[in-house]
């Protein structure tokens, strides 16, 4: 466990200069129930339900303040933070915040920032009742660049990544062979082989909730509900979607089975691998996303078809983060080397059914390292 | 699916009417992936991923601005909105915003209000782009006007409701006798057992992710990961936490499974059942959850233990949703007929482990009608 120590040292002093660059004394992270944050978790390894205040002045210093102390005892070990309980607070975050300044010696005067996400009315609430400091609250702020940190991953994480990948890739191989085999034949079936061997495999679980949708459904971009008793791998198109959680890292893939498909569908499926190829071409340090993204958008588009969704996204210890992988146009991120995110082109239809097939690439020096191993299985 | 319209369309006519006594030209609700709002599915049956915008004046009408616009139309088909796709406006909410006003005829000076949880900065962009109106974002608006008229269930609510219960409690039953067999071993075969039933009931799924924990697991409130191949049902304390959802309505229960306790285990176990039956007793009409709450944390500090979360919480579209039921100063929540929360004591030892027995109570001019059948299970 002792390696951990050092990443958890080495990203707090990032975000220590940083903060000294900006003149703030006092930063305060949130996770809880309605917002949740996982930077907590990058930054402590406590899973969550807690505040994190940093400060940069007078003292480098930083204290997680937990719903759950015993629990934060045990993950938050091997970070160089305090341990606190909500409940010191009557479990209000302002109490805390305020309890912490004064316990950290910060002047009056100083600039204290607030999670980006919070709400406008609980931020009159802070500038009311923290009369004596400055309260920031803001977009490219601490949020943003903490971001742009953790889009770029570090050894540690991208050597859990390739370890949840690899326990991905043990999944898929399982599961085309049930399928192929009949073992697995409903949503249900298949979702539960995750739940299962994920954690068999030392998961935390899923990285989210599985989407499983078998021909009847396949349409709907994320199946609703997203799985069900249905039959899955039938004739025509069904989507399995899904990821594992393995040390709070997630993967996310998207296998396509095809069985018996007619020319209609067949044009769709063989488009999508199209554009996943395309775009997978594309996947270098240097390159837009937005590029790649609209270079997609203009493939679909010369054969009538759009899709309905952004063609990925970034994935680490949440199962969308950054880069943005999207053609928008207030999209700047350009891929780095150590950037993971997902590609997945899909397109959905109420009467052929839905594709989408979706890896999750590492963008190394040489070129893109797709780290897992879905693809549309035809039957 | 007729009798649904009349219930979506008295919602849709109280907002309207509190709209137009509060002079709010335009309402805007959203549902996004780091802003839930289950309000959207409690007017329209959507389950998320969309816009709601409302106007009072000069016309009473509703755009829904979907996500996904297939499943919208399915979803919601019973309910008296327009439906819209995200993609129209680029999936920008404050581009669809601009639009509706629009096309709705919303004059320039008009007041809109957006969701109370719109972060600070967003805010400001709306104030910015949005120039020839009043927007407003405020706690005391919109959000709580809503959250009180859904603390209390309508007629269609409490069926579903009590449906729901009924699947839970045969769960309940299922999972004892399980357990007691010995056919439920480990806290994954507790886990998949809910997934795998609950769908075959007819539900959409759990209402949230089970929790079950072994001895060796349950001193935590909420264990983490929340269930793994560990032993459950063994000496000492399990708990397994969990509900199912039906057209989108939560139960939430909580069981404790008790074998071979010590006295001190003991002790700790019959405390708990102990404030469960007080709270009950005192589950009326008129009376301020924050009054129930109080009289338990009373009683566990005279056998100097410590709650260390709230008592309870209102239940519905969410897992957690209003009456507040906690022993907290700015709690004014006082029982109504039709109200259905919680009551869920719980004490936690990092060495006795875990006890928690949560059922779902539904207010009545009668008294409690306690919806869920969970206990403590001494095997």
């Amino acid at each position: 466990m002792e390696k951990y120590t050092a990443a958890y040292s080495s990203r707090f002093e990032k975000i220590y200069n940083w903060m000294a660059q900006e003149g703030i004394a006092l930063l305060v992270l949130e996770d809880t129930e309605t917002r949740r944050d996982r930077n907590i978790r990058w930054f402590t390894g406590q899973p969550g339900d807690a505040l994190l205040i940093l400060s940069a002045e007078p003292e480098r210093k930083a204290i997680l303040i937990a719903w759950d102390v015993n629990l934060a005892k045990l993950y938050a070990a091997q970070s160089p933070v305090m341990i606190a309980s909500y409940n010191d607070f009557d479990r209000k975050p302002r109490k805390a915040v305020a309890a912490a300044a004064q316990k950290l010696g910060i002047p009056a005067g100083s600039k204290i920032e607030i999670p980006s996400v919070t709400p406008y009315p609980v931020f009159l609430d802070y500038v009311g009742e923290m009369t004596e400091f400055d309260i920031l609250c803001r977009n490219k702020g601490a949020a943003s660049e903490i971001d742009k940190l953790r889009a770029v991953k570090d050894e540690e994480e991208i050597a859990i990544m390739r370890k949840a990948a690899d326990i991905t890739n043990k999944l898929i191989e399982s599961i085309v062979k049930n399928v192929k085999s009949g073992k697995i034949k409903t949503e249900a079936d298949a979702a539960m082989f995750i739940e299962v061997e994920s954690r068999k495999q030392g998961c935390e679980g899923t990285s989210f909730a599985t989407l499983a949708a078998g021909p009847d459904r396949s349409y709907a971009i994320h199946a609703f509900p997203n799985w069900t008793n249905a039959p899955f791998g039938g004739q025509g198109l069904s989507i399995l979607d899904f990821g594992v959680k393995l040390g709070g890292y997630c993967t996310d893939v998207t296998i396509t089975f095809a069985r018996d498909l007619d020319a209609k569908q067949e044009k769709m499926v063989n488009l999508v691998e199209k554009a996943y190829k395309l775009a997978l071409s594309m996947s270098n340090n240097k390159t837009r996303t937005r590029d790649i993204s609209a270079a997609v958008d203009t493939l679909f588009s010369k054969s009538k078809k759009k899709m309905p969704h952004a063609l990925g996204h970034g994935i680490g210890l949440e199962e969308h983060e950054n880069p943005v992988v999207k053609n928008i146009n207030d999209n700047d991120w350009i891929l780095e080397s150590g950037m993971i995110f997902t590609v997945e082109p899909g397109l959905y239809d109420p009467l052929l059914g839905g594709c989408r097939l979706e890896n999750d690439i590492l963008v190394t020096a040489a070129g893109p390292d797709v780290l897992t191993l879905a693809e549309i299985i035809r039957l």
